[in-house]
């Protein structure tokens, strides 16, 4: 991008900060913003400052919310006994679309990682071992990424989570569904096989 | 994106707005700047308006610039009586990569498109005709993209430009560097059969 505006640099190098886009992706939108009216380039601007000083976390489930509850917590219709434990705020949609929880969730924002220097007090343990300390929950799914930090994260929990009496749960694991079972990895297929169920 | 907060959703379709985003990404990217600081999230703001608010149109070639004039036009080492033209300040990007151009450019923003409403009036022919009409350039290279629009707008100025006595050009068609023959489609051959040179 040299031989053109500065400005338009800057906005590129910004684009070019967000998680999944390259230089070249990153000089195609600020060429955008460009074409865009004024009103529309304010109206993104002010998206960006809005989203960051409007949005906090939920003070009970620590999603992102702009109100001290979010929607889900402040819905007295869904179970408020049974927790599902996700890394992040976009975990929720996932379970959310699939229309079949009906529970409340509690979000880490993160997964134990030492190596990158995320130990426990990091993440959102300390609200969630509070909120289950207090004796509304019945049962709690751990609902991290089937990864190592994700395993890591999950075990950790649960051992905290098990001197509260409460029962802790864990995703099942086993073939996607639609899945061919030539390319499935073999740790997949090892656990379809060990956690089969009878017909 | 149900379930989370209004400013959220509203960034998120901001997002989705930009050109290659879908709403998946989109979603992805409105989370993002939730983890950015304040001062960063005021930096990404600030740039879009800045883009927007301080960069104009070259007066001479209609590039994008924070000047009166372009860094290139400005450039007395550059060659100013031949003019590349093209139809975005991106594609000025591509030839100043290849360090072997040294004219100058025009930037028409645009190809001409009757069937969606891009007549010649709404891309920026006119200011090429004076500019060539004033005698400085001998020569005219239409580097428009090999595509109907851009040979339809390559041919229908070369007609404009073609009385005012200037030498009007067109880029050469053929195999692209490192191509294969076999993989290369017809209409691409038949121009590298037709343009051949003796060797």
């Amino acid at each position: 991008m040299a031989n053109t505006a500065l400005p338009l640099m800057i906005l590129a190098e910004q684009f070019a900060k967000l998680p999944g886009i390259g230089m070249k992706s990153a000089q195609r939108l600020a060429y955008h913003v460009m074409t865009m009216s004024d009103e529309e380039a304010k109206d993104f601007a002010d998206a960006i400052i809005n989203a960051h000083n409007k949005v906090k976390c939920c003070k009970v489930c620590e999603n992102f919310t702009e109100n001290e509850l979010c929607p889900i917590c402040n819905d007295d219709t869904r179970d408020h006994s049974t927790i599902c434990v996700v890394e992040a705020p976009k975990d929720i949609a996932a379970f959310e679309n699939t229309n079949e929880y009906h529970g409340v969730y509690h979000v880490l924002h993160g997964l134990l990682s030492p190596m990158d220097g995320i130990t426990p007090d990091k993440i959102r343990i300390k609200q969630l071992l509070t909120r289950v300390g207090q004796g509304e929950a019945s049962e709690v799914i751990m609902a991290t990424n089937p990864t190592v930090e994700g395993e890591a994260t999950a075990m950790y929990i649960s051992k905290l989570l098990k001197p509260l009496g409460v029962k802790v749960t864990r995703l099942a694991f086993g073939l996607p569904v639609g899945a061919m079972l030539e390319y499935a990895d073999k740790v997949t297929l090892y656990k379809a096989l060990e956690n089969r169920n009878e017909m």
